[in-house]
Formats: C-alpha cells, structure tokens, sequence
C-alpha cells in the first residue's frame, strides 16, 4: 500500500522541471503575491503548521530523508486534503529553498488573509506592531517572540518586509503559523485601533518614562520603527504610552526585534504580576 | 590645502585593482584571520571606533560622498596616525563591503586580542556569554544589547560565528568597538571563570527558577547557547543559577539574541533594583 503510493507519486529529478522554476520562484516576492502561496521548510515546523491546522498545498520530500512518524502523518494529511505529494534529490530541494544542508521536507502553504478585518483584539492581551521593518529576520524573529510571550499577532504598519518570505517564515520557527498577521497604512491601523479598547505603545526617548513599572493595560499593542530611522514622530506621538529602556554605553538604540521582545516580556509581565 | 591633500590621495578606479581584492578578500574569514584585519562601513561606525581608540589603518572613502565634519575629523585622525586615505566609486565600495547602496566610508581595522586574559572581569557587573552561535546577525546584535546594558564584552565559548565579519560588524552598530571580545573554549571559559568573582547564568528548561526575581550577582555571566541545539546539557549544569522565561505558545525557545535581550534587562534591572 505504502510502496503503491510512493511509485504513483510525481519524482521530480531535473533542476530545469517547471514545477521546481515554480517552487524557486516562490522565494521571490512578485510570484509569492502572483500566486498567493508561500514555502516553509523543515518538519518541525511543517508539523506546527500541520497543527495549526495549515497543510500544505504541495509537499515537497528530498529522497534522502529518513522516515519519521510526523513525516508520515504530514504526508497523510496533504494526500487526505488533495495536496500533491512530490519528491526530489536533496540538491534540488536546497536550491527550492536557497539553503545549503536543506531540511528534508518543504511545504507550499497558501498566504492567509492579511486584513486588520481577520483580527480579533481581545483573543490576547499582548499585540506586536512592526513599522516599516524591512529585514524579513527581525520580522520573523518578532513572530517567534511574540508566540513565546502569548501574543495574539503581529501588525505590519507601511512597507514592511514580506512576513510570508522563506527568510521570515525560517526565523519564525513556525510562528508564522501560529500568529495572526495583519498589513495596513499607518491611518488604517489608527483608525481600526481607536475603534475599540487598546493602548499602543512605543519604545521612545520623547516623553517617555522608565519601561519597568509603566502603567500597560490589556490589549497592549507593542510597536517598533524602521531598523535605520526609528519610528515617525508622529506616530510615537499618537501612542498612549512611550517608555524607555536603559542604555548605558554609546548606542542609543537595540535591534527592532530585541526592543519588541525585551518590552514584550515587560509588558507580559506587568499584566499578569 | 585640502584640495592638495585631495590630490595626493590615491584614486582606485578598477575593479580589479588589487587593493579592492584585498579588500574585498576581508569578507572571507580565513583572509581576516591571515591579515589580521577587519572591515567596517559607515560614518557613525567609523566614528563609534576613533572615539573608542580605534583609527582604521585604511579609510575608503566614496567619490560620491557628501562633506561631513566627522569625515573629516576621521581622515585627519587616519592621516595623522600613519593611515592611508583612499577614494573610490561607489559601485567599487559597494563590492567591497558587499552591500547594495554602499556607506560613503568603509575602513580597514587590526582585530583585536580576544584572549580571556584580556578581560577584566570586574569592570562590569554583567558579561554576555554566546557558546557555539553560527549566525553573525545574531552575535552582533548581542554585542549591541551588551552595549546597551553596560555590559563587559561578549565571550564565546567553542566553535561561534566569527566577530569581526562584516555582518556581525554591522549587525553590531558599533558595539564590536565598545565590547571587549574573547573567544575560548568551553574548558578554558570554566577554569578562568572559576579563577574568580563571577555567576554563570542560562536559560534552561532544566531544574530553573523564573527569570523574574532570580538572585543574580555581579559579576553575572548571562550564556545563550547554539540557535538550533541550545546549550549541552553538562554545560547548563555547570551554571550557578539556571532560569526560565514564559513561554506562552508552540515554541519552547526564543531566538538566542533575543533571550540574551531579555535576561540581560532583567539582570540588569535586578543589579540596579
């Protein structure tokens, strides 16, 4: 039966296949945007998105792979969906993915609904914002964050990286399947927050008070700028809270990602001390 | 006078002059670690450096620059060290430090002595402790938290990405110049550790307290381990105080960078407290 179902399966073994140009071409955002789709890589985290209920449309298994009980569980739910079930030589999966050592297994998902709309404010107390941050590591790496500290999402404020790239979606650590993720202007996501409870508030050196101790009230939306200019004065301005947090040598700022999770935990914290 | 010292200046104009291969050649650990030299880009870096005693020996300086007092500052600073000032096109310094939109300014630094005997233990209550962390980005950026909290330096233990690569150097912000670095291994680290004052501190799932309210003591040795397999488990027992942070979702770890950020501001805080 098992045999029976591997010989049916779709061996792909020429780098020049169009469905491995398709694949590749995934890793750029045009295609992601042209198709909707996006992949992921790695069985642990196909396996957290399996879980949180994302099977992949495409599942991509390199020949080289060892067997796994969550391997075959995973293949059980894309064939059980109508997914298609491929594989290939370890060599063409890492150039699908564009990393050396590639996992054994790769997935294309289908991007989820990105609207301020698909969010529900009050399934959580914590909520991350991100304005314009343009590198897709830090992006992916407030996902993981803000799954660790029981945040309901990550909100991309501008232009912001694209949160579904392979770069994003690896630092992540599957948290990409498990936080909801919005995109909006600026306005959008002001007007949507006003609309209902919510304190946002920023890390600031502009009127700003100590980050430990700081009044945070549930839902708190934690925001972070632009890697090189911070965020815009205006938007600090417009949050109900501005704090700061030590910075005892020369520089005057952290990395995007380390601010949100340094505030993130603080926030985490306060709301449940 | 400017003009002539203008016009004294070489002018590289190939790219396959053999001062840009050398310097180009910088990216590769093993040309670094031969020529004992490190690059760096930016004005603000740069001046991060002069300001920290470090002169670069070479300054590339862009054609296309604008004027600036601390460029020029820094060229005096080169000049009158002995240094050499050289100009080149953007295009050129763009393939030098292998960055699209190149700084207007790179420079050639000797590394530095990164034996633990270098280190002073007791001029800061907190040091960061990275074991076997592959990703530049991420020991930057742990540099730049360390600078941050007032930390010492960034020690790391076995096999870690190196620190004076171009992306741990701009991931850094500077940091890379106000840090102290060592390197060693892991047996070196303890007997040196032991030698004096000190606690060595690490997130870990196993036999921890809450990072909250922890008793940390200065000197404290805060170590994050490698981004995929954590610390080894005989190392985390030989910790004075192992502690654990909320971990709220489906990940059960955080980014290495990151949850150094975080103990780091809660040592700190509890030092200061």
């Amino acid at each position: 039966m098992t045999l029976e179902r591997a010989e049916s399966r779709r061996v792909i073994t020429g780098f020049s296949n169009p469905t491995v140009k398709a694949l590749r071409a995934l890793r750029e955002k045009k295609h992601r945007k042209a198709s909707g789709k996006f992949l992921a890589e790695g069985l642990r985290l196909l396996t957290d998105a399996r879980e949180c209920g994302h099977v992949p449309e495409v599942l991509v298994l390199s020949t080289s792979r060892d067997p796994h009980p969550l391997l075959a569980e995973l293949e059980k739910s894309v064939e059980a969906a109508g997914g298609e079930v491929i594989e290939t030589s370890p060599d063409i999966l890492s150039k699908i993915t564009g990393k050396d050592n590639a996992q054994a297994v790769a997935g294309v998902f289908a991007e989820f609904d990105t609207s301020l709309d698909a969010l529900d404010r009050n399934v959580a107390d914590i909520w991350l914002v991100a304005q314009a941050l343009r590198d897709p590591g830090n992006l992916g790496t407030m996902l993981r964050t803000g799954d660790a500290i029981g945040a309901g999402g990550l909100i991309l404020i501008d232009d912001c990286a694209d949160p579904f790239s392979v770069e994003a979606v690896r630092a992540s650590m599957g948290a990409v399947f498990t936080q909801k993720i919005a995109q909006a202007r600026w306005e959008e996501f002001e007007s949507w927050l006003r609309s209902g409870d919510g304190q946002l508030v920023a890390a600031s050196l502009r009127d700003a008070q100590p980050y430990r101790g700081a009044p945070y009230a549930a839902p708190c939306f934690v925001m972070v700028g632009n890697e090189s200019r911070g965020l815009p004065e205006d938007y600090e301005m417009a949050c109900d809270l501005r704090v700061t947090m030590p910075m005892k040598g020369r520089a005057d700022s952290l990395n995007a990602a380390v601010a949100a999770a340094v505030l993130g935990y603080e926030v985490l914290a306060s709301l449940e001390g």
